[in-house]
Protein backbone atom coordinates (compact mmCIF):
# COMPACT_ATOMS: atom_id res chain seq x y z
CA UNK A 1 0.00 0.00 0.00
CA UNK A 2 1.18 3.45 -1.06
CA UNK A 3 1.24 6.88 -3.08
CA UNK A 4 3.29 4.58 -5.50
CA UNK A 5 0.63 2.58 -5.89
CA UNK A 6 -1.79 2.43 -9.34
CA UNK A 7 -4.44 4.05 -8.97
CA UNK A 8 -6.67 5.33 -12.23
CA UNK A 9 -9.52 6.66 -10.03
CA UNK A 10 -8.79 10.00 -10.38
CA UNK A 11 -11.96 11.51 -8.50
CA UNK A 12 -10.83 9.31 -5.09
CA UNK A 13 -10.93 10.75 -2.26
CA UNK A 14 -7.17 11.60 -0.84
CA UNK A 15 -6.34 8.71 1.92
CA UNK A 16 -7.71 9.58 5.19
CA UNK A 17 -5.79 10.26 8.07
CA UNK A 18 -4.46 8.01 10.92
CA UNK A 19 -7.12 8.46 13.46
CA UNK A 20 -9.28 6.38 10.47
CA UNK A 21 -7.49 2.86 10.59
CA UNK A 22 -9.16 0.98 7.86
CA UNK A 23 -10.23 -2.63 9.35
CA UNK A 24 -9.24 -1.83 12.99
CA UNK A 25 -11.66 -4.06 14.36
CA UNK A 26 -11.51 -6.66 11.93
CA UNK A 27 -14.85 -7.06 10.86
CA UNK A 28 -13.80 -8.05 6.88
CA UNK A 29 -16.37 -8.67 3.59
CA UNK A 30 -16.74 -12.43 3.48
CA UNK A 31 -15.57 -13.39 0.27
CA UNK A 32 -17.33 -16.56 -1.36
CA UNK A 33 -14.74 -16.64 -4.00
CA UNK A 34 -12.93 -15.40 -7.30
CA UNK A 35 -15.47 -14.51 -9.57
CA UNK A 36 -13.39 -13.43 -12.50
CA UNK A 37 -9.97 -11.55 -13.36
CA UNK A 38 -9.65 -8.74 -16.01
CA UNK A 39 -6.73 -7.62 -17.59
CA UNK A 40 -7.05 -4.64 -19.84
CA UNK A 41 -6.57 -3.99 -23.66
CA UNK A 42 -6.49 -1.73 -26.25
CA UNK A 43 -7.84 -3.12 -28.69
CA UNK A 44 -10.22 -6.14 -27.51
CA UNK A 45 -10.58 -7.78 -30.76
CA UNK A 46 -6.69 -8.38 -31.37
CA UNK A 47 -6.74 -9.52 -28.14
CA UNK A 48 -9.61 -12.08 -28.11
CA UNK A 49 -7.96 -13.54 -31.45
CA UNK A 50 -4.14 -13.50 -29.19
CA UNK A 51 -6.55 -15.69 -26.54
CA UNK A 52 -8.11 -17.91 -28.90
CA UNK A 53 -4.73 -18.79 -31.09
CA UNK A 54 -2.84 -19.25 -28.12
CA UNK A 55 -4.86 -20.99 -25.27
CA UNK A 56 -7.76 -21.94 -27.15
CA UNK A 57 -10.11 -19.78 -25.37
CA UNK A 58 -13.11 -18.52 -26.67
CA UNK A 59 -15.68 -15.44 -25.61
CA UNK A 60 -18.42 -16.49 -23.99
CA UNK A 61 -20.19 -13.10 -23.75
CA UNK A 62 -19.35 -9.33 -24.98
CA UNK A 63 -21.22 -6.56 -23.09
CA UNK A 64 -20.74 -2.93 -22.81
CA UNK A 65 -20.73 -1.66 -19.10
CA UNK A 66 -22.11 1.39 -19.62
CA UNK A 67 -21.12 2.70 -16.23
CA UNK A 68 -17.71 2.09 -16.61
CA UNK A 69 -17.23 3.12 -19.75
CA UNK A 70 -15.92 -0.16 -21.10
CA UNK A 71 -16.55 -2.98 -23.91
CA UNK A 72 -15.99 -6.20 -21.59
CA UNK A 73 -15.55 -9.72 -23.67
CA UNK A 74 -15.66 -12.84 -20.92
CA UNK A 75 -13.37 -15.88 -21.71
CA UNK A 76 -14.07 -19.32 -19.15
CA UNK A 77 -11.56 -20.92 -17.25
CA UNK A 78 -13.13 -23.02 -15.54
CA UNK A 79 -15.25 -21.97 -12.38
CA UNK A 80 -13.72 -18.31 -13.15
CA UNK A 81 -14.00 -15.88 -15.89
CA UNK A 82 -11.00 -14.10 -17.90
CA UNK A 83 -12.54 -10.55 -18.50
CA UNK A 84 -10.52 -8.85 -21.15
CA UNK A 85 -12.29 -5.02 -20.34
CA UNK A 86 -11.44 -2.22 -23.32
CA UNK A 87 -12.67 1.36 -23.07
CA UNK A 88 -15.42 2.24 -25.33
CA UNK A 89 -15.21 5.92 -23.61
CA UNK A 90 -12.50 8.51 -23.58
CA UNK A 91 -13.31 9.73 -20.36
CA UNK A 92 -13.67 5.78 -18.89
CA UNK A 93 -10.84 5.33 -15.89
CA UNK A 94 -10.00 2.58 -17.82
CA UNK A 95 -8.98 4.98 -20.72
CA UNK A 96 -6.81 6.94 -18.28
CA UNK A 97 -5.18 3.37 -16.89
CA UNK A 98 -4.23 2.37 -20.18
CA UNK A 99 -2.65 5.76 -21.16
CA UNK A 100 -0.63 5.63 -17.46
CA UNK A 101 0.62 2.06 -17.24
CA UNK A 102 -0.22 0.36 -20.60
CA UNK A 103 -2.12 -3.05 -21.37
CA UNK A 104 -1.50 -5.47 -18.86
CA UNK A 105 -3.55 -7.07 -15.63
CA UNK A 106 -6.38 -4.73 -14.29
CA UNK A 107 -7.96 -6.22 -10.84
CA UNK A 108 -9.59 -8.99 -9.21
CA UNK A 109 -13.33 -9.48 -8.81
CA UNK A 110 -13.93 -10.94 -5.53
CA UNK A 111 -17.62 -12.66 -5.35
CA UNK A 112 -19.66 -11.79 -2.29
CA UNK A 113 -23.23 -12.40 -1.32
CA UNK A 114 -24.20 -8.99 -1.60
CA UNK A 115 -22.58 -6.05 -3.38
CA UNK A 116 -24.32 -3.29 -0.54
CA UNK A 117 -23.45 -5.07 2.55
CA UNK A 118 -19.96 -5.51 1.30
CA UNK A 119 -19.39 -1.91 0.22
CA UNK A 120 -21.06 -0.96 3.51
CA UNK A 121 -18.60 -3.00 5.93
CA UNK A 122 -15.89 -1.49 4.23
CA UNK A 123 -17.18 1.88 4.55
CA UNK A 124 -17.77 1.35 8.53
CA UNK A 125 -14.35 0.05 8.73
CA UNK A 126 -12.78 3.22 7.17
CA UNK A 127 -11.66 1.47 3.72
CA UNK A 128 -12.14 3.90 0.89
CA UNK A 129 -14.06 3.30 -2.06
CA UNK A 130 -14.37 4.30 -5.74
CA UNK A 131 -18.07 4.03 -5.94
CA UNK A 132 -20.41 4.34 -3.03
CA UNK A 133 -23.55 2.39 -4.51
CA UNK A 134 -23.30 -0.63 -6.49
CA UNK A 135 -23.86 -0.61 -10.66
CA UNK A 136 -24.54 -3.53 -12.94
CA UNK A 137 -21.27 -5.42 -14.22
CA UNK A 138 -21.62 -8.43 -17.15
CA UNK A 139 -23.72 -10.94 -16.98
CA UNK A 140 -26.71 -9.14 -14.33
CA UNK A 141 -23.81 -8.79 -11.83
CA UNK A 142 -23.74 -6.20 -9.37
CA UNK A 143 -20.09 -4.45 -8.96
CA UNK A 144 -18.01 -2.01 -7.07
CA UNK A 145 -14.53 -0.79 -7.08
CA UNK A 146 -12.58 -0.50 -3.67
CA UNK A 147 -9.64 2.24 -3.97
CA UNK A 148 -6.10 0.56 -4.43
CA UNK A 149 -4.46 2.21 -2.36
CA UNK A 150 -6.33 0.16 0.56
CA UNK A 151 -5.19 -3.06 -0.54
CA UNK A 152 -1.33 -2.88 -1.78
CA UNK A 153 -1.97 -1.42 -5.05
CA UNK A 154 -4.24 -4.75 -6.01
CA UNK A 155 -7.81 -3.19 -7.93
CA UNK A 156 -10.60 -4.87 -6.41
CA UNK A 157 -14.29 -5.22 -7.62
CA UNK A 158 -16.66 -6.33 -5.36
CA UNK A 159 -19.19 -8.34 -7.47
CA UNK A 160 -22.42 -10.12 -6.34
CA UNK A 161 -23.62 -12.49 -8.93
CA UNK A 162 -27.60 -12.58 -9.34
CA UNK B 1 0.94 -6.42 -27.41
CA UNK B 2 3.59 -3.32 -27.82
CA UNK B 3 6.55 -2.03 -26.37
CA UNK B 4 4.85 -0.38 -23.80
CA UNK B 5 3.63 -3.33 -22.15
CA UNK B 6 5.01 -4.50 -18.85
CA UNK B 7 8.49 -6.32 -19.08
CA UNK B 8 10.33 -6.90 -16.01
CA UNK B 9 12.44 -9.36 -17.89
CA UNK B 10 15.23 -7.61 -18.42
CA UNK B 11 17.12 -10.41 -19.96
CA UNK B 12 14.22 -11.81 -22.55
CA UNK B 13 15.31 -11.28 -26.22
CA UNK B 14 13.95 -8.28 -28.26
CA UNK B 15 10.58 -9.14 -30.41
CA UNK B 16 11.22 -10.95 -33.06
CA UNK B 17 11.13 -9.61 -36.93
CA UNK B 18 7.56 -9.87 -38.81
CA UNK B 19 8.25 -13.18 -40.32
CA UNK B 20 7.69 -14.75 -37.43
CA UNK B 21 4.22 -14.35 -36.44
CA UNK B 22 3.49 -15.82 -33.23
CA UNK B 23 0.75 -18.65 -33.70
CA UNK B 24 0.14 -18.27 -37.35
CA UNK B 25 -0.71 -21.67 -37.99
CA UNK B 26 -2.99 -21.41 -34.96
CA UNK B 27 -1.79 -24.80 -32.97
CA UNK B 28 -1.90 -22.98 -29.29
CA UNK B 29 -1.59 -24.35 -25.68
CA UNK B 30 -4.74 -26.51 -23.80
CA UNK B 31 -5.44 -24.50 -20.83
CA UNK B 32 -7.18 -26.60 -18.38
CA UNK B 33 -7.91 -23.58 -15.93
CA UNK B 34 -6.59 -20.59 -13.93
CA UNK B 35 -4.22 -22.02 -11.11
CA UNK B 36 -3.79 -18.88 -9.43
CA UNK B 37 -3.28 -14.75 -9.84
CA UNK B 38 -0.59 -13.28 -8.22
CA UNK B 39 0.28 -10.09 -7.05
CA UNK B 40 2.96 -8.33 -5.87
CA UNK B 41 3.85 -6.74 -2.76
CA UNK B 42 6.39 -5.06 -0.97
CA UNK B 43 5.78 -6.39 3.00
CA UNK B 44 4.24 -9.94 2.44
CA UNK B 45 3.01 -9.93 6.44
CA UNK B 46 1.73 -6.31 6.06
CA UNK B 47 -0.13 -7.80 2.81
CA UNK B 48 -1.39 -11.00 4.07
CA UNK B 49 -2.61 -9.23 7.23
CA UNK B 50 -4.93 -6.78 5.13
CA UNK B 51 -6.55 -9.54 3.03
CA UNK B 52 -7.12 -11.53 6.67
CA UNK B 53 -8.86 -8.16 8.03
CA UNK B 54 -10.84 -6.99 5.31
CA UNK B 55 -11.66 -10.63 3.26
CA UNK B 56 -10.83 -12.73 5.84
CA UNK B 57 -8.41 -14.41 3.76
CA UNK B 58 -6.01 -16.70 5.58
CA UNK B 59 -2.69 -18.03 4.60
CA UNK B 60 -2.80 -21.91 2.77
CA UNK B 61 0.99 -22.49 2.48
CA UNK B 62 3.96 -19.56 2.79
CA UNK B 63 6.94 -20.92 0.40
CA UNK B 64 10.39 -19.42 -0.95
CA UNK B 65 10.67 -20.00 -4.93
CA UNK B 66 14.13 -19.99 -5.07
CA UNK B 67 14.69 -19.95 -8.83
CA UNK B 68 12.49 -16.38 -9.10
CA UNK B 69 13.68 -15.02 -5.60
CA UNK B 70 10.53 -14.66 -4.56
CA UNK B 71 8.58 -15.73 -1.78
CA UNK B 72 5.29 -16.53 -2.03
CA UNK B 73 2.24 -16.59 0.14
CA UNK B 74 -1.44 -18.60 -0.96
CA UNK B 75 -4.85 -18.03 0.10
CA UNK B 76 -7.17 -20.17 -1.19
CA UNK B 77 -10.38 -18.31 -3.34
CA UNK B 78 -12.25 -21.28 -4.08
CA UNK B 79 -10.62 -23.55 -6.92
CA UNK B 80 -8.42 -20.66 -7.54
CA UNK B 81 -5.09 -19.49 -5.37
CA UNK B 82 -4.51 -16.03 -4.80
CA UNK B 83 -0.34 -15.53 -4.71
CA UNK B 84 1.17 -12.66 -2.60
CA UNK B 85 4.99 -12.44 -4.16
CA UNK B 86 7.66 -10.50 -2.41
CA UNK B 87 11.13 -9.96 -3.15
CA UNK B 88 13.68 -12.11 -1.17
CA UNK B 89 16.42 -11.56 -3.51
CA UNK B 90 17.52 -7.76 -4.75
CA UNK B 91 18.33 -9.28 -8.39
CA UNK B 92 14.94 -10.73 -8.58
CA UNK B 93 12.90 -9.65 -11.55
CA UNK B 94 10.50 -9.04 -9.45
CA UNK B 95 12.25 -6.23 -7.31
CA UNK B 96 12.63 -4.97 -10.43
CA UNK B 97 9.08 -5.24 -11.51
CA UNK B 98 7.98 -3.54 -7.57
CA UNK B 99 10.43 -0.65 -8.19
CA UNK B 100 8.85 0.19 -12.02
CA UNK B 101 5.65 -0.34 -11.53
CA UNK B 102 5.04 -0.35 -7.51
CA UNK B 103 2.63 -3.33 -6.30
CA UNK B 104 -0.55 -4.51 -7.96
CA UNK B 105 -1.35 -7.14 -9.92
CA UNK B 106 1.55 -9.67 -11.53
CA UNK B 107 0.82 -12.35 -13.24
CA UNK B 108 -1.56 -15.45 -14.47
CA UNK B 109 -1.06 -18.72 -13.76
CA UNK B 110 -2.35 -21.03 -16.41
CA UNK B 111 -2.86 -24.86 -15.79
CA UNK B 112 -1.84 -26.92 -18.65
CA UNK B 113 -1.22 -30.85 -18.61
CA UNK B 114 2.48 -30.69 -19.16
CA UNK B 115 4.43 -27.29 -18.69
CA UNK B 116 7.11 -28.69 -20.98
CA UNK B 117 5.25 -29.45 -23.80
CA UNK B 118 3.72 -25.86 -23.71
CA UNK B 119 6.53 -24.20 -23.72
CA UNK B 120 7.71 -26.47 -26.74
CA UNK B 121 4.44 -25.54 -28.66
CA UNK B 122 4.93 -21.54 -27.64
CA UNK B 123 8.33 -21.73 -28.53
CA UNK B 124 7.75 -23.94 -31.85
CA UNK B 125 4.75 -21.20 -33.15
CA UNK B 126 7.15 -17.90 -32.18
CA UNK B 127 6.14 -16.98 -29.20
CA UNK B 128 8.72 -15.64 -26.97
CA UNK B 129 9.70 -17.08 -23.71
CA UNK B 130 11.15 -15.84 -20.52
CA UNK B 131 12.38 -19.18 -19.30
CA UNK B 132 13.29 -22.22 -21.80
CA UNK B 133 12.81 -25.12 -19.51
CA UNK B 134 10.33 -25.10 -16.66
CA UNK B 135 11.20 -24.57 -13.02
CA UNK B 136 9.65 -25.51 -9.29
CA UNK B 137 7.06 -23.52 -8.44
CA UNK B 138 4.96 -23.67 -5.30
CA UNK B 139 3.75 -26.64 -3.85
CA UNK B 140 5.70 -28.68 -6.24
CA UNK B 141 4.44 -27.02 -9.32
CA UNK B 142 6.14 -26.85 -12.42
CA UNK B 143 6.38 -23.21 -13.97
CA UNK B 144 7.56 -21.06 -16.84
CA UNK B 145 6.67 -17.34 -17.94
CA UNK B 146 6.09 -16.67 -20.69
CA UNK B 147 6.91 -12.65 -22.26
CA UNK B 148 3.89 -10.37 -21.45
CA UNK B 149 4.83 -8.57 -24.74
CA UNK B 150 3.34 -11.24 -26.42
CA UNK B 151 -0.07 -11.35 -24.76
CA UNK B 152 -1.15 -7.97 -24.43
CA UNK B 153 1.26 -6.88 -21.73
CA UNK B 154 0.26 -9.62 -19.02
CA UNK B 155 2.62 -11.52 -17.88
CA UNK B 156 1.30 -15.38 -18.23
CA UNK B 157 2.70 -18.38 -16.04
CA UNK B 158 2.37 -21.73 -17.48
CA UNK B 159 1.74 -23.93 -14.42
CA UNK B 160 1.78 -27.47 -14.59
CA UNK B 161 0.38 -29.31 -11.23
CA UNK B 162 2.51 -32.82 -9.95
Amino acid sequence: MGLTAKNPFEDSEELKGEEAQPGASGAGVEVIGLDHVAVAVADLGAALEHYRTVFGLTVETREVVAEEGVEVAVLRLGDVALHLVSPVDDDADLAAFLEEWGPGMHHLGLRVADAGDALNTLDREGYELVDEVTHPGVAGTRVAFVNPHEIDGTIIQIVEAT
